[in-house]
């Protein structure tokens, strides 16, 4: 074991904060073994397995130079502490969905998901060539965070309902889980809304603790086995059309890669990202198809009620943002906007145009 | 300058075959500089640059290990002799849209794209997850080819007319530029569908040798100037709904690189294949903005035109695999059809259904 690599073995091994301007010159050329702190529960499909593969991929490309090693969450620290602990430089990286840290600044919602907001395909344009990825950079260095896309869920469901809902009268004391803004939202219409970790969901639907859950999707709620103990199957997932998942890595650490590092590291990230979004894809359509078998009632909103989330939504992003009172924030909200607006002009011909047209000409698939 | 790249530098330069079996152990660890034939123009946007960034990534990633030299269609080589050259060994690889090789096999044809086929999302589905790539080295394989998804377009325009298309009479005599099976659907509804180089479009529409023309999208078609040659440009692109374009590259060229280099390839090209579709989703957006504000009539094809349109391009389609009496081929298509019936199903409640849920909450953007 040579010098440089007992230096930082031993370092990392302990689990001490980094002297990152110390250290970075000594490591920058040696393999290095790095510690990835993930918000995921172990091998939670599409999340878990995402940040997983993340480290894999980086490790890989890399040929070890960077090895990753990923700890889920609650096996070194608790989940949520993961941003902090980056921040500080306890652990290199972490693995995560930015909203998690809406305390930090309400403007990391952004870059996760908002009710009614961004879409995949739109994320990946704004964050790529439309300005989302520097207003990013710029809230991520407050922290002494350099954060990269590294994964999206596609559109999530809006949950699971043991009450049908056919007006906007029928959320008032629906007892939900739905934490974030899109809880603030049921709450503005008459819901309970409440915040109850994954784990314990199926227990609380089938005492009817809770009326009602959102979750992920097809793949991810069927592995729960939410379809045993709740009636329909609401669609669409209107509070998080599009989730964008994210790698972190403490803003020394990153100073310290080589270029070609940090290239490779970059390219691992939008492999990922695109890799990730195709298996949600891919597999929530199996799922569905194995819920439909099952006889799970699916059922969508009906038009009164999305607009009534719809404006819910719009008012409660709108005053977060306001209450904020920080400019970057306010900036970051008009890029969303913006990438938010054009979307929806290029989308209505483009994707949904064809997704229209396609059904229409060829039935329902 | 040492034995092993003067071997390949010279070898290269000459443009000879490539003698592969011998050759391969002897530059497998050194820098090697490889010709990319292509079958783009020369800095075309989304697709010349395309091709030039996808070499660009692979030179970085490997740092120089692969190399890689662009040549424009009909710089080395015309841009429809790209895949022989890779596939004999004179040229080491090429980016291009495997729907140019349907001479070859008409198979090529689903993994570009097919009127009424799939989207971005469903192709990045069937590929990655869904079985398509397994399918689609069985069919390159053929041709001593690897080939990787390196590249999306997302969904297309439906062209630009100089007629309105209210029902599908109106097509009965119409001249329009349509390549492909797009072509033959057009031939089936009574227009006289043409094949014209891109360059010759502008002049064909502003002497009326032709009354309309696909190409891409806003972002292509408004540097080529069609708004200025005729009135309506309609949507969707039922022609080309999401076209995947390709990197191949030749089989024993493939097998010489190391397992790494192999992996680095494999991402760079699901990083652009992200990227591409992320470039032309944002600029398309702006550029249809312009194009609006230029006064472009939007027309979208009505519901009966659609009907006619799917019907009689399934109708193609099953005749052409049915046609090859090609067993691969017949199971490229049953595979394509999985893939795109459980898309249909799956997107009808997610993307489709977000998209359609958003705007009729908050307006058309």
């Amino acid at each position: 074991m040579d010098r440089r690599s007992l230096l930082t073995g031993a370092g990392l091994a302990a689990g001490t904060a980094l002297a990152a301007p110390l250290a970075a010159p000594a490591y920058a050329q040696g393999k290095r073994q790095l510690k990835m702190v993930t918000t995921w529960p172990k091998g939670l499909p599409g999340l878990g397995t995402l940040a997983e593969n993340t480290a894999k991929r980086i490790t890989e490309a890399t040929e070890g130079q960077i090895a990753i090693k990923v700890y889920a969450g609650g096996e070194l620290i608790g989940p949520f502490e993961a941003f902090d602990a980056v921040s500080q430089g306890s652990a290199e990286m972490y693995h995560g969905a930015e909203y998690y840290w809406q305390g930090k600044s309400i403007g990391f919602n952004f870059f996760t998901a908002v009710p009614f907001g961004l879409n995949a395909a739109e994320y990946d344009a704004w964050l790529n060539f439309g300005g989302g990825q520097a207003l990013w950079d710029e809230l991520s260095a407050r922290f002494k965070i350099k954060a990269f896309n590294a994964g999206n869920t596609g559109v999530q469901m809006g949950g699971w309902y043991n009450r049908e809902i056919l007006s906007v009268e029928d959320f008032k004391g629906l007892k939900i889980r739905m934490p974030g803004l899109g809880g603030e939202v049921m709450r503005r219409l008459g819901a309970a809304a409440v915040s109850i970790p994954g784990g314990d969901i199926y227990q609380a639907l089938q005492t009817t603790q809770i009326d009602a859950t959102e979750w992920v999707g097809p793949w991810n709620d069927r592995a729960l086995g939410f379809q045993r103990v709740a009636k329909y199957y609401y669609w669409p997932g209107w509070h998080e059309p599009g989730s964008a998942l994210a790698l972190g890595i403490n803003k020394d650490v990153w100073d310290s890669f080589t270029k070609h590092q940090q290239t490779l590291i970059a390219v691992c990230c939008q492999a990922e990202t695109h890799m990730n979004l195709a298996e949600f894809n891919h597999r929530n359509a199996g799922e569905l198809k194995k819920l439909q078998d099952a006889g799970v009632a699916l059922r969508r909103f009906p038009d009164p009620v999305l607009k009534a989330l719809g404006e819910t939504s719009e008012a409660v992003v709108k005053e977060v943002v306001e209450a904020a009172k920080d400019e970057l924030v306010t900036r970051i909200y008009q890029g969303f906007l913006e990438a938010r607006r054009i979307g929806t002009v290029w989308g209505e011909i483009s994707e949904e145009g064809y997704a229209q047209a396609r059904r229409l000409a060829l039935g329902a698939g």
